[in-house]
Order: C-alpha cells, then sequence, then structure tokens
C-alpha cells in the first residue's frame, strides 16, 4: 500500500472510511456484466438509486442499487437480509433513499456487506432468487435519488477560486479568509433535480457593461456549468453540537456528481453584497446514482498539500488523521455535446479532467465548518464541494474558467464555437475511481440539456 | 375610506387581499377576551399556531386558531364544518400547518368565514359545543408553527441597507443593483426556531481588526437581533412558472414576526465572496402565530413612495395595482430585557419601533423577483423581509444600526450599558397593524434569551 493511500485504523474506525472484504479485488460475482471492463458499478460500489420500471409507470419508485448493467430491486428480496441489515433493506421500498440514508453507517455497512455475498453467492438457489430482482437499466427510469434537506455549496477548490478571483481582482485573486474558512453559501434545495431533466436557460436581469445605467430583464447569455462532487448526509447530526474533523465521516452517506449551473451575468449584477441567488437557484443537476462513503474508502488520501506560508489550519478545523487521509481521489470529468454534434454523430468534447484530491479543504473540514455554529446537518443535506478545477489548462471545471470570463472563444470538433452555453448543449459529468490492487468504480452520469428560455 | 388605504376590487380579487364580513368591526364575538382592549387576537385576526396541552406532554401538537386569551382547537369540533372548509379543518389534526398551509386561498377563506361565524354565532348550542374545544393559552405550548421548506431572506429596507451600507462606504451606502434587484440569499431553513427556544451564543471565526493576521474561533462578541417579517408562502408555484405580481397573493398563506440572529463578527469575516453563512444559520426565531394574508387585508396600502431620480421598476416587477395597494402597515416593535432587569421588576427597554410599509419592495415583488428565473416556490417556503428600519433613530431594527455599529453604546434602565447583546439577555418583538374603522389585530410575540456559548 503506496504511503499516498495509507490508511489509520484509528480514523477510519467509522466503517464508512475502512477497507473490508466488500473492497476485495477478488470477489466473484455471478452478474456477468458486473465484470465488464470500465464498468461503473462492479459488485465493489454498489451505488443507491431510486428508480421505477418504464413498463410499469403506475407504480411507485423504490430504491436499488446498481450492479453491472442492472439495478437490484431490493426490496423483492427483502428476506434475504438477515439482522441490522433487514431494516435497512426494508427502508428501500420507499420512493427515495432518505429513509436508508438515516440507518447509522455501521447498519448501512452491514446491508453492504450482505449484499456482496449474495451477489457473489456460489449457491444456485440463492442466484435464481435473486435473478428476477434484477432489472436491466435500459428498462428503468431513474428519479432523483433523495429529497434534499438543504443545499449547501462550499468553494473549496483553491484552483477554482484563484481562477474565479482573478477575472475580477487580477492583484489579488484569493481574498484574506479563503484559507482560513471553507467559505460556503445556502443554495436552494428545490433546485435540484436528476440528471436528463432539461434545464431551461433562465431570465433574469442583466447588465452586460457597467457603462450602462439600467439592467435589462433577458435570458442568460452567460450560461455555465460547474463540475462538483455532492456530499450527501447521512445520519444527522445534533443541534448545538458541532462535529469534530476526526467524527465527521459517521455522517456522510455518500457521494454524488453534481452540477451547479450558473448565469455568470445574473450573478455578477445580483450577488453584492449578499451573495449568489437567482444566477443559481433556476437548476441544480445531481447523478442519479449515490456511491456510498464506504465504496469509496480505498480511494481516501492525504489532504492536499498546503503551500509554504499557508497559514495553519485553525484547531477547531485539524484533526491529524484527516490531513493524513481525509482527502479523496475522484476523477471528474466534464463534456460537451452541441445539437449539431448529436445530429452528426460526433462524441461529446471534453472539457476538463480534475480530481477531488486538490481540495483545499477535505470533506470532514467542510462539516466542522458547517456545524462550528452550533448549527445541524440533516438527513438528506447536500454539500456542493464548489467547482473543481486543477492545475492547468484541462483542469478547469467552468467555462467561465476556460474561456477566461467569455473572453477566450473555443472550437468543437463540428467547427462550432463555444463561450458560454446555447440552447441545444448537454453538459455531462462522469467520475471515476481508481486505485491498483483495487477496481475501478464509477458515478455513472451527470447529464442535462439546455432548452430556450420561455417567451 | 382615505386614498392611503384605497384598494382595487381588481387586484383584491385574490380573497387574500380582499375586505369581507370577517374584517367587520361590529362582529360580536362570545368569547368574551377576544374584545379586551390591546388583544392581539380578536375574531377579525384568527391566526393559527401549532399547539400541545401542557396537561397531556404525550399527544402530538395539533393546530388551533388564536381567539382571545384562548387558542381553538380546530380538530374537536371538526364536524361543525361544511362544504370545501371541512377538509381544511380536517387539516388542522396535522401536527403543524403544512398541510393545512397547501390548501387554495379560496378555500382557506371558507374556512376563515365560517370560524368567524361560529365564533360569533348566538345560537346557545353552538356555543356549548365549541367551548370545550378552547383551550387557555396559558395551558398549551406553542411549537414551530410549520415546518419551514427553504428560507430566503430579503434585503428590502432601503433604510437599513443604507444604514449598514454607511458603515462599509460612507461614500456609496447603497449599491448600484440595490434599486434594481429585491436583493435575497438563501437562508438556512432547519436554523428556524419559535419564539421561546433559547438561542445559543455561535462561536465562529473572528479577526477582531484586519491588522491581525489570524483570526481566531471564538464566541461572537457582536451579536446581534434583525427586526423581520416573515412571509410564509401557502399554495406552492410550479417550477418554469414566474410569479406574475399581481398574481403573488394567492401563494401567501400569512405573515409572523421573525427575528434573524446575525453574529455581525462572523459575518465581517466569512461574507466575502459569497454573503453571510455561519453568522445566521445557528437560529433564526419566528412567533408561533402566522397571522392570514385575509386577517391583513384591511391593512393593505401603497407601495413606499420612490425618490425622486430613482429608476423605474423593471416590467417583470410592476404592477400597477401592486403599487396602488401592495404595501402593508404593520407596525413592528423591538425590547430588550437583560437578566438584571428582569430580577429588578423593570419593563422591557424599547429598541425600535418600525414599518413595514416602508419597504422598498413589495411582498408581491418579492414573490415575483424570487421565481422569475424559473424557480417553484413551495408551500411553507419562509421569506424574510430583511430588517426593517425606517426613517429617524428610533425606528433602527438592528443593534448594529442603533449603535453604528458598536462605536455608539446605550444606557439601559437597569443602568447596564449595551453596543451588542449579552448573555441572558432577552429580545422581544411584536407586531400589530391599526386602521379607523377596522378592529387593531396583532401578531403575538417573537422572544428569545441569549445563552451563553457552549465551553
Amino acid at each position: 500500500m503506496s504511503a499516498e493511500h495509507a490508511h489509520n485504523a484509528d480514523y477510519a474506525a467509522h466503517t464508512a472510511t475502512a477497507i473490508n472484504a466488500t473492497h476485495d479485488a477478488s470477489l466473484q460475482c455471478w452478474v456477468e456484466s458486473a465484470h465488464d471492463a470500465g464498468s461503473d458499478f462492479p459488485v465493489q460500489n454498489l451505488p443507491f438509486a431510486s428508480f421505477s420500471k418504464l413498463a410499469e409507470p403506475q407504480t411507485a419508485p423504490r430504491c436499488g442499487v446498481g450492479i453491472g448493467h442492472w439495478i437490484l430491486d431490493i426490496s423483492a428480496i427483502e428476506e434475504l437480509f438477515e439482522g441490522e441489515a433487514q431494516a435497512a433493506a426494508h427502508a428501500c421500498r420507499q420512493p427515495q433513499l432518505n429513509a436508508l440514508m438515516a440507518f447509522p453507517s455501521s447498519q448501512l455497512s452491514l446491508l453492504r456487506q450482505q449484499l456482496s455475498q449474495l451477489l457473489c453467492s456460489q449457491d444456485a438457489a440463492v442466484q435464481a432468487r435473486i435473478r428476477p430482482a434484477l432489472v436491466a437499466q435500459a428498462d428503468v427510469q431513474l428519479h432523483l435519488p433523495f429529497k434534499v434537506s438543504g443545499y449547501t455549496d462550499f468553494f473549496a477548490s483553491i484552483h477554482h477560486a484563484t481562477n474565479a478571483g482573478q477575472l475580477f481582482r487580477p492583484d489579488q485573486p484569493l481574498l484574506p479568509n479563503y484559507k482560513y474558512v471553507p467559505i460556503a453559501y445556502n443554495g436552494r434545495a428545490n433546485s435540484v433535480q436528476v440528471s436528463g431533466d432539461k434545464v431551461t436557460r433562465p431570465k433574469g436581469q442583466l447588465r452586460p457593461a457597467a457603462e450602462l445605467a439600467a439592467p435589462a430583464f433577458a435570458p442568460s447569455a452567460r450560461l455555465d456549468h460547474e463540475v462538483e462532487l455532492g456530499i450527501v448526509i447521512g445520519q444527522a447530526s445534533t443541534r448545538g453540537q458541532p462535529i469534530a474533523p476526526g467524527a465527521a465521516w459517521q455522517h456522510v452517506f455518500g457521494f454524488c456528481l453534481l452540477n451547479d449551473w450558473s448565469a455568470r451575468d445574473i450573478q455578477a449584477w445580483e450577488y453584492q453584497p449578499l451573495g449568489p441567488f437567482l444566477a443559481k437557484s433556476f437548476a441544480t443537476s445531481i447523478a442519479p446514482w449515490v456511491i456510498t462513503a464506504e465504496a469509496l474508502a480505498p480511494f481516501h488520501c492525504p489532504a492536499a498539500p498546503r503551500s509554504a506560508g499557508d497559514p495553519a489550519v485553525l484547531p477547531h478545523l485539524l484533526d491529524d488523521q484527516d490531513m493524513a487521509s481525509g482527502g479523496i481521489a475522484i476523477t471528474l470529468d466534464a463534456a460537451l455535446s452541441t445539437a449539431r454534434m448529436r445530429a452528426e454523430g460526433i462524441a461529446a468534447h471534453t472539457l476538463s479532467r480534475s480530481n477531488a484530491r486538490s481540495l483545499y479543504w477535505t470533506v470532514a473540514q467542510m462539516l466542522a465548518h458547517h456545524t462550528c455554529n452550533g448549527s445541524a446537518l440533516d438527513t438528506a443535506d447536500l454539500l456542493g464541494s464548489g467547482t473543481i478545477s486543477g492545475e492547468g489548462d484541462s483542469a478547469l471545471g467552468s467555462l467561465l474558467e476556460i474561456t477566461r470570463g467569455g473572453s477566450q472563444r473555443f472550437t468543437l470538433p463540428s467547427g462550432e464555437e463555444r463561450s458560454f452555453l446555447q440552447d441545444g448543449d448537454e453538459i455531462i459529468l462522469r467520475g471515476h475511481c481508481e486505485r491498483a490492487g483495487f477496481v475501478r468504480i464509477g458515478f455513472g452520469e451527470c447529464r442535462a440539456t439546455i432548452l430556450a428560455a420561455q417567451p
């Protein structure tokens, strides 16, 4: 095991961060497509989703787990689970993951362990019992996986903060608080929609140039994506009891891809002095698959190294084990496909590849900050990481950064040019984790197409 | 009827803004205390609350309506309601108002009409049937009246915006967007608590002077109140369908007192560039009583006049009838009581009296702005008006303003001095509406005491 991925047994006391038998690369799953090269959903992943069968549109959605090309309808095999896993399996009868997510991580770990055993069972009777509960992903609709309680968006990528700040303040891209405070703002929970749902271009007050006295109410002309990781809260915390960074992972149910759509022109005009509001609240897309914290245990890594001269982390945000292994190495890819590219059969154009390991603040520090004033986290709170950018031009997680504020247009394989998004454009986010000795796991997709503004 | 209070029948097509028999000053309610001079709850008010009897702590809360010194347990007299009012009355069996609030305003108006008739009935049998369902307010606990869906805080008082801005930018107190954009930010819904619940002083990162390089994590030393009006959303709007200002009132269930507690030192350090976060999310207090939009119909007034030279309201926020009668005249009072004052029997010290009629943006404009990008409003969304200050030193809705940023301390009747709040201090908000020819209605109280920070 490389030092980079070294795990400390104390820190990993929470099942969410401990490597165990469910991560074993030698597991033999009897669901064949789970072994396909490049599959997002090997048996080491077991992500949760809310689904309904396309052939049964009247039936309420329920919760399942992704395996290969299938989704396992857990509620159809509920009696196969034992002990404390039974109640967790029973919660999968609900149309969304909220009830499941409220269970203690230890109990969710038991469910995962039994799911892994069932899907690797060599007992033909067990396989025969489960097989009818496997539904082809092509035959289901995936729904918003959980009803979002609160939505908070962080600003944890120092590369993004620097790039965005540079556009406004070339001499001082980072504000003085950045290296002390895991900056965040409250988003609007009801803006969150599932991958596949289209995004209507928002209208808003725009003032294209500062010399124009009056703004106009018009469709946004600077519509952008933001590559983010969504952190999904499982067990709630208690009001008045801040979460210590060393105890944060027991509150993390999992992660999902998140696209924090942003109307840069609306934002520029509205955001002083109280922050972004309508520039963000028209839509936020998340992937339908929630990858559990436990599935990601092998992909922990040290927190991103701080630069020489950076201030020390304040004590309430500091945990040595978190600094040693509280980072998380997730590769995130963004691609753009225009209507013409789709019509002409041209593959989506890669916009960026970045990695969550470069975030300036760890997941645990975000939770500790969020609660350090006594505020509670609730089950199904969604915390966006903020746009994840990295070093170099190929790791820019928004068009704002790629085009230097819209000033540098780029050309697509179709010959079309873009600065910001046009109607018909589709953004596709993907994510995966890889590490020698472990099986690659993926995050599915988060995609949405831009519709023209309402007349 | 004075021009100031003129109502236009077209604008008032929504029951929420139409004056009708339930507002009649000559109504004879048989519940005696409803007629007490200065009572907040005459039969013309009929505010809703969630309550449980102190003597029955095991029983789930339910919804009732305030009348004099009593709360009427609507679920106990459900069979007295007729037609469409029945379903609304049935929803009062729920522990919070959310189900009731989702009804169309026309149906809520029927419930109000029948409540008014029942409480004014001269039929002794009806009175005898209802009397056991009247519970003394002294014998109940009032709960958070509704589970808050989303919490948005506006900044709609130009006096407050100017006063606060002056502390930071003496030359340009108001930012260029203020007179175009009804500025707002997303708050944290789970911060909302009911009057009476204490507020623990938050800790956070503080940097008392800009010359100090590093902030410290410590209890806030600049804890403040903000006098606000809470707008409670009833019927949800549809995503993608902005609310026109002329159609806004059908989405307003009612209003409540709101104290948007603020830690000024945490706010000053954290708020750039994404707005306030931990400075607000530790606690937001609301009164237990929701005054219905319909009860307030007689107290509509013209929107606050814009100053000469102010820009025209943009078309999507402009409705002539809204400008003529979309304002709302509610007097708001704030008072401070210290632990020593309470011990010595000294009455609470008045801090301010201001009025919602002075808001730069109307309620309808706030709803229109909130949804103009396609975002939906949900039932039980809570919209804070922002701190309501007025002209003059007696109309300042926060200690930040009263003390000019903490620089001018003031003396209490006990001889104690204050700039910001000390542990043990209690803030009490009250509100009422008065108009010649109509009965005064009140908002109850929103109060909370400051507890010392956690060690």
